[in-house]
C-alpha cells in the first residue's frame, strides 16, 4: 500500500530528479498511431497532486492530438549527469486566465513572446501516473515510482 | 519531390544534429495505450537508408510492446546547446548475428555487460519518417525532415 507519505517522498525525489533540467520533450500520438514530441519547457514544480503543467499554444497540432488521445509521455534528459526520466501520464488542456498567471515565468517569452497577452495560449496539466528514472547512481537499472 | 541529393542532405543534417547526443529516449505503446519512455545508446549514425540501429534485450518489456505496436519515437535532447531532436517511425525486433558484430560498440557493455555472447540480446532497427528538430540558432522554430 502507499501511504500519503510515500507518496510525498516519491514526489519528492521526482522534483529533485528534474530540477535542473529545464525542457522535456512532450511525446504525443498522431490519429495514424504515428509518435511525435517536442520540447516544452517546464514552469515549476511538479506539483503535490502528481501534476507538472506546461504553457501550448491552443490552435496548435500537438494541442489538437491531445484531445484525440490524452496519453502522453514526458522525458527529461541530463546527458551531463547521466540520468534520464520518463513521466507517463494523461494530459488536458485548461484554459483558466488565474491558473496562467500563477504558472507564468518571464522565461517562457522565448517560446510566447507576447506573454499573457497571447490570445491563443493555453495550459496543458499533465497528470502523471508512472515515471520511471535512470542514473549512473543506479547502474542504470530502471527505477519505478508509482504516483 | 525529394529527390535522392535532397534526401541525402537530409540524412547529412540529421547525423549533425544528433552526433554528439549518445542516447536517446525511445517512446514505445503499452497496451493500455499509455506511452513510455526508456534510454537508449545509439551505436552509430543514421544509415543511409534512414535507419538507426539499437541493441535491447529481446525479452524486455520494450521488445514486447513494440511487436504489439510498432509506431515509436526517439528523441534526443542537448540541454547545453538548446538543441532538441524528435525521430518519429517504426521499429521491428531483428536477431542477425552478423548484423549484431557490425553494430557492437565497446560502451554498450555499461547496458550490456556480456557483450555479444548475452543470449538475450536483438537488434532493434527504427525506420525513420519524420524528423523534427528545434535548436537556438532557428529561434526554436520546428525544422521538419521528411525522409
Amino acid at each position: 500500500m502507499t501511504t500519503s507519505t510515500d507518496r510525498d517522498q516519491q514526489l519528492k525525489k521526482l522534483c529533485e530528479l528534474i530540477a535542473d533540467i529545464d525542457c522535456g520533450m512532450l511525446t504525443t500520438t498522431e490519429e495514424d498511431g504515428s509518435l511525435h514530441s517536442c520540447p516544452m519547457s517546464k514552469n515549476g514544480e511538479i506539483n503535490s497532486d502528481g501534476t507538472l503543467w506546461f504553457f501550448i499554444y491552443r490552435s496548435s497540432h500537438k494541442a489538437a492530438e491531445i484531445e484525440h488521445n490524452q496519453h502522453v509521455n514526458v522525458s527529461f534528459s541530463s546527458p551531463d549527469q547521466q540520468r534520464y526520466i520518463s513521466l507517463s501520464g494523461t494530459a488536458q488542456l485548461v484554459q483558466d486566465r488565474n491558473k496562467m498567471q500563477e504558472k507564468w515565468q518571464p522565461k517562457l517569452q522565448t517560446w510566447f513572446p507576447q506573454g499573457l497577452d497571447e490570445p491563443d495560449i493555453a495550459l496543458l496539466k499533465v497528470n502523471i501516473n508512472q515515471a520511471d528514472y535512470w542514473d549512473s547512481r543506479s547502474s542504470f537499472k530502471p527505477q519505478v515510482i508509482n504516483l
